[in-house]
């Protein structure tokens, strides 16, 4: 792709959307500069998904599926996907602006913004670059980072990156945007259901309401073919799906265990477990999988603390099974599912309705995760409380975090409004979806090519291809 | 390129090399972590670069170009190149490997590793999860950073947030390893002669003899088609020559001013200019681009102050000329060469002796030559001098900053050998540079390939690819 011409539908004024929006402005350092800024994390969100999606039962029924597979075996109920008018560009500036305008935020408050992304477009030229054009109006081209790739773990490392810089003295007082996205699209098989697309941005800096925990967060990154990009000029993955299911449930169990280790450490509890976490964010590929993570989580609070009587059940079957076993072993899998279902009804199944709604956005998708619960709990309910997020890239590179509300999330939680947008969408048959992935299978690559994409497909402030 | 099968040759045993390691090891962050450590910098520096090169002389010859078109037009001396054995994964690799051997740290306590490069042959899995292979036999898998991505620029954002980890409240003691390093591969053409090859890997740390200056970084960011890689199955570029060199040089004049201002505010002298710089390392495509950098300095502290005696020669001829015109204004671009000549020969020189005999390394550049600089400089000179760097990665990203020597750097002149290793290299002739130009585009992303390239033209402790 060489320089796209670039465009978008014409904005729903916020004026008219029925609140006043407030700003959020940088204030400058004065001073002294050694100490670091208090209470870091999210001030606010945004998410971006295309207008179009496809039926999952649809789809089943279409791809002649068993009835549930994609239902209910992947815990998936609608896949968006974009048509030639969209790309990584376009969704990255969609987002970007749509925050920007809808929170009151100057161009020249922000002093960072890092891209996390695995839709590679060009093997040099970063998004970060191209959303610079959404500065050059208000003369601010001062803007550290830029992109950031292994899989779906690059926003993760745009956030710590993000965070880290407003910690560090050479912080300028001035705000960080991070953006995650991709567009997660897979040969027809399989896998293709599994696909998704969105983006989301998050605006960073001091006393947000939405606060990064510090001493708590745990790493696990090693050299793993399970699912990659080596053919460079198709949009399709290689993926071995069982080796890629096992490393991250393999990752999880890892991070989990130092997590919890440090949130004991930390908060000087014996045995800390789940019972310390008040939601868990899980990086979704489908959301069968994040089921499949927090039966893991009870698989090692088992192990940490065998008499804990919600393993009742379990206990004389599992006592001596090392939690490794799982990964091949489904009986296993399936009784620590029974015994994590409370757990996941309560703490994790309200942050994948993006990702039940939209499918994978890679690099989006613990992020839109974690907008899924700032847009539906309420704030009264969310203050105090620990999120914790768990983040996988395949290759691998994953991490567990977290972060606690101190602060009113409404703001947030009315600009997301993710129910209703995702509400608002438009039904794709699975016929038509199928054509549209020819097409881009087709044209993908092409030079001096004119989308042919019905610009009604679009949310009113989209940024779309009209050249490439 | 699938999971290639990476092999390297035997090592030369450092006990064998005249000298005892010291050990440089992190130390374990205790207590209240709310203040930031001291003296944030580079514990230790190596440099790779390939075996085999080729003399710009006698490329000359070969291509037929007019005598002086390479060696002094574009102020190069030879071009290091990789055959089908090296790629972007083998070379940083070996770069890790050989400073982790030389310096005798332990893996485990490195906490954070990013890569920065634009050498891209998986559009998912980073260079730095090939790199976690290197820490399985330590068991430490807790190292955060993937890669990041602009152009040349890839390497100053690694190094950016590997300085912010530390100094932030994340940092869990342990010490940052940065990497950055590109194969500058043009298809046969004028822009040939500018390619090259290497790796530069940085220790980060506290305490560190080399440490970032605060408040005076400035950097530069818009969206350009400079320099860019549309085409994701080709190793080549798409380049606008003309626009990329006026594009380094517009983005120098804003960074270099913005720098300067600050560098005045921080040290509260009056018109602050390159006196308080002692040595400047600028990003080098090919050398003069970086000649022309300084006379762009010149041209700034001219305009800042017009008074100064060292411009008499030019006062009169260019006191109302804006530094604009010279982007296209020859004469008047010479005119600053001349007159900015003992900067470049004082300040600039030194730091391009791996630019000249290397080639550009992109992500590499700058940091090779702040290799070259602590390589041949010695201490004693070195102690309290500030050395100011501009990176520039087209698309654009740029930003200059500086590092503060305040300790002993002989350990890392001893360790890098600049000098002496590039003097080890094998010329090979222009004929047979051009048959491993042809076997590389030939045979570039093929799968189930095994490389033809002999061993011999390794260095020992060189990875090399066995079978991709």
């Amino acid at each position: 792709m060489t320089a796209a011409a670039l465009h978008h539908t014409t904005t729903t004024s916020n004026s008219s959307s029925g609140y006043t929006n407030g700003t959020i402005a940088a204030v400058p350092v004065t001073g002294d500069r050694s100490e670091r800024p208090a209470n870091v994390g999210i001030l606010a969100m945004d998410i971006y998904f295309p207008k179009t999606c496809v039926d999952q039962a649809e789809l089943e029924k279409h791809d002649g599926a068993s009835t549930g597979k994609y239902t209910i075996g992947l815990g998936q109920t609608k896949m968006a996907f974009v048509d030639d008018r969209e790309d990584i560009h376009s969704i990255c500036l969609t987002v970007v602006s749509s925050l920007m305008e809808k929170y009151g935020v100057a161009y020249t408050d922000i002093g960072r913004l890092e891209v996390g992304t695995e839709t590679i477009v060009d093997k040099s030229k970063s998004v970060k670059s191209v959303l610079m054009q959404l500065f050059a109006e208000s003369g601010n081209y001062e803007v550290e980072g830029i992109d950031t790739t292994n899989a779906c773990y690059g926003g993760t490392n745009a956030l710590f990156n993000a965070i880290n810089w407003i910690e560090s003295s050479s912080w300028d007082g001035r705000l960080a945007l991070v953006v995650a996205g991709d567009l997660a699209i897979y040969s027809s098989g399989s896998a293709r259901p599994t696909g998704g697309a969105g983006a989301v941005a998050m605006l960073i800096g001091p006393n947000a309401p939405v606060t990064i925990e510090h001493g708590v967060r745990h790493t696990h990154m090693e050299h793993l073919y399970d699912f990659y990009k080596p053919d460079l000029s198709s949009e399709f993955p290689v993926v071995d799906g069982a080796l890629s299911v096992a490393s991250y449930l393999k990752s999880f169990d890892t991070c989990y265990e130092g997590y919890i280790k440090k949130l004991e450490r930390k908060l000087a509890v014996p045995h800390a477990n789940i019972d310390e976490v008040d939601y868990f964010v899980g990086h979704s590929p489908f959301t069968k999988q994040v089921q499949k993570a927090v039966a893991h989580i009870s698989m090692i609070d088992f192990k940490r603390d065998p008499t804990n009587e919600r393993y009742d059940a379990v206990r004389q079957a599992y006592l001596d099974v090392p939690v490794a076993q799982s990964y091949t072993d489904k009986v296993m899998e399936r009784a620590f599912v029974a015994v994590s279902k409370e757990i996941y009804r309560t703490k994790a199944e309200t942050a994948l309705y993006a990702a039940k709604q939209i499918g994978n956005m890679y690099c989006g998708s613990v992020y839109g995760g974690l907008a899924s619960l700032l847009s539906q709990v309420s704030s009264a309910d969310l203050l105090g409380k620990r999120i914790t997020l768990f983040s996988y890239g395949s290759g691998s590179a994953a991490s567990m975090f977290s972060f606690v509300v101190v602060g009113d999330t409404s703001t947030i939680a009315r600009h997301l409004s993710i129910v209703e947008r995702l509400a608002s969408r438009v039904d794709v048959p699975p016929v038509d979806y199928e054509k549209v992935m020819e097409l881009r299978e087709k044209t993908h690559q092409l030079r001096s090519y004119t989308p042919v994409g019905s610009l009604d497909n679009l949310f009113p402030g989209t940024f779309y291809l009209e050249h490439v």
